[in-house]
């Protein structure tokens, strides 16, 4: 057969979804599977997001403007002045998801063998979409014993070569939940203005901020306007991850004009998603106080029962609703397949995401795992029991634990 | 500020949306535009794809399987033995429109500075995702003097170099609408796999044929099985343009199985547009009768009344929605943006696609424009007039007429 692409062979398969066939037998077996692998929100969407769709009277669905209609641009300028972000509708491009926002703005501004730098552990997808783009990625590794906050400015200044076009960031982080301070954020505009390249904030979780931080979004820091670009989406915040509705924001008009070629390429979002999404923004503030309390309860009920395993660490998430987890095991990827393979108690298994794929150098993170509280504090308990007598069965098959 | 990617920067404005502005402006001043340059369906939707989402009960949007939901592409199936096209849901995946599926497919067979063949004029996007994938498009050009059908073996075969990675063709062809045959597919089969290339056919058009010609699907060919990819779109059959449904199928299973990597990195395609997709296909067969016999009617008065015209000359069209049209100017470009900028008829002008951008060979179809026959029957007459009024004054300003 003729040859595929060698952009297309590298790219690695997401360790969020690798073990999905796994998954998928112990289903087959009938064991019941408890998904913390993977952040989908359980929680309702506004119910405004979704009557929006029911009433809707559209006859046909036309294409929209690829840029995203002015009215939904409009509104959500409005949201981020809520957020102490001043952008106008002219600065935004709705994009199909977070996932293309990104995939654009790296096309955007890498050709093939350029280079970014994340700081590890990042977004696993963010492998993949370098990877799709032919870009390479420079890793920075930061720290599970300090949260994860940003590797010191001297160890990134290092990594920046010829070839650097960005630093990334995703702020609260997935998946550390380390939410960067102002200061992080000042660092690194003024690291990107001084390198000239650009420094783009994935800012999806800005909403989930656990106690009381305030959140520092890259747009906020005016001398940075020509460099910063942010990336947001509903996925999260309004439990519509199906929609596929994101956008990219920045004050660069040159960038979001060379954006709106690649935007009009695929002609425009998705009609439905994009009335869902724009209803959301006429959900009461209290919509998103329950939602983001919710999680903080999970969060603490879920870190407190991690804790009460032997030698679990936990790294405490200050934002999003994931946190890395340190097992006394000796491969959290043989773990995971385990638990879904050859573990059950009481007909129930738990499905994690094992942590090396959210590295991008090897032999990083390969006793962690990445937890998501997506599911009620019920169901978060009897997955920690789960996983409390996972450990100690596993460690019993195989080596004695590595701590 | 920080540089763009050549890549980007190279991807040329789309044709069809390249007089915009011009037309807003139009329509600022009051002046109706008739919009013949893009191919958005004025027909209802079936019933069944709108009710289906005003009927659904949904109270949040997970995400789905990234390949699409085994029900859909099972249906689908069903759908493509209709058309004697004998597949598995396994072969399908389904995107986020065609856009998305022509994106995937050159990310997945072609690196940076490989070639893709087209007979040209084609689908002007075609230049575009290419430009984006950093792939280089080889034209071969089809005759408007024959109906722009498939140039000759050795034209193509002349055309084939170590880089070349695929032959892509649109089928019937959006220009022109010319379609394919049964002979002409079958010997693109063989000289591909006689060549180890892929062979591409954009098929969204299928449904779309004038008079009592059949329609022979790529995947007829099973000998081509390795080498054969077929793009297709609920977009144009359904009226469906805004829901962004599309999907790749392919016999290949290693690559379906790469290309599932690029979709598992957007996560899944938009859950209402797929629920509205997967209704649409229980529409009864008159709905689709009734819409190709419709667009058939307009297709005959609008080359009746083109050709009336004075020194015009219209390749008739066999399939699709498209004709491409010789017009007595000089620059179709420049006459394009005339009618909106310069004239109007009774408060009424037209919008045109100028067929340069249809071209990847410079100069080529500069007298051409592309016409969609989307609007009603009084509506394209209307238009007609307006042409022909337009050139005359058009005329009297501009050179004496190219014929």
């Amino acid at each position: 057969m003729p040859k595929l692409s060698k952009k297309g062979i590298d790219i690695p398969v997401s360790p969020i979804r690798k073990l999905a066939v796994f998954s998928e037998q112990a289903k087959a077996r009938g064991v019941k599977v408890l998904h913390l692998n993977i952040g989908q929100p359980d929680i309702e969407a506004p119910r405004e997001a979704i009557d929006a769709v029911k009433n809707s009277n559209l006859k046909l669905l036309p294409y929209g403007p690829s840029q995203g209609n002015f009215s939904y641009r409009k509104k959500l300028s409005k949201y981020y002045s809520k957020h102490k972000i001043n952008i106008n509708a002219e600065d935004i491009l709705i994009t199909t998801g977070a996932s293309e926002a990104l995939t654009f703005v790296l096309n955007s501004i890498c050709d093939a063998e350029d280079e970014i730098i994340i700081p590890e552990p990042f977004y696993a997808n963010y492998n993949g979409f370098a990877s799709a783009s032919g870009v390479k990625v420079v890793p920075v590794a930061s720290e599970f014993n300090n949260r994860f906050q940003l590797p010191s400015l001297e160890n990134i200044d290092s990594k920046i070569t010829p070839k650097t076009k960005a630093i990334l960031l995703c702020n609260p982080s997935n998946p550390t939940g380390y939410v960067y301070s102002k200061l992080e954020i000042i660092t690194l505009c003024e690291l990107s203005i001084r390198k000239n390249i650009f420094l783009i904030v994935d800012e999806v979780y800005r909403e989930f901020m656990h106690g009381d931080i305030e959140h520092y979004s890259v747009l906020r820091h005016p001398e940075g306007h020509q460099n910063t670009i942010m990336i947001d989406s509903v996925s999260k915040r309004y439990s519509l991850c199906g929609a596929r509705v994101g956008c990219i924001v920045s004050k660069n008009k040159l960038l979001i004009q060379n954006l709106l070629k690649f935007a009009q390429l695929r002609l425009s979002p998705p009609t439905y998603a994009l009335i869902a999404s724009e209803a959301a923004l006429d959900a009461p503030d209290s919509y998103l106080k329950k939602v983001i309390s919710e999680y903080s309860k999970r969060r603490n009920v879920l870190i407190k029962a991690l804790e009460e395993i032997p030698d679990v660490k936990v790294s405490h998430p200050m934002g999003a609703f994931y946190c890395m987890v340190k097992l006394p095991i000796d491969d959290a990827e043989n773990f995971s397949k385990f638990l879904l393979t050859s573990f059950e108690d009481e007909g129930q298994t738990v499905m994690l995401a094992p942590a090396t794929g959210f590295y991008s150098t090897p032999g990083y993170g390969i006793n962690e795992v990445r937890v998501a509280f997506v599911l009620n504090e019920k169901k978060l308990l009897r997955a920690t029991k789960i996983i409390r007598k996972g450990i100690k069965k596993y460690n019993k098959i195989y080596a004695s634990p590595v701590v």
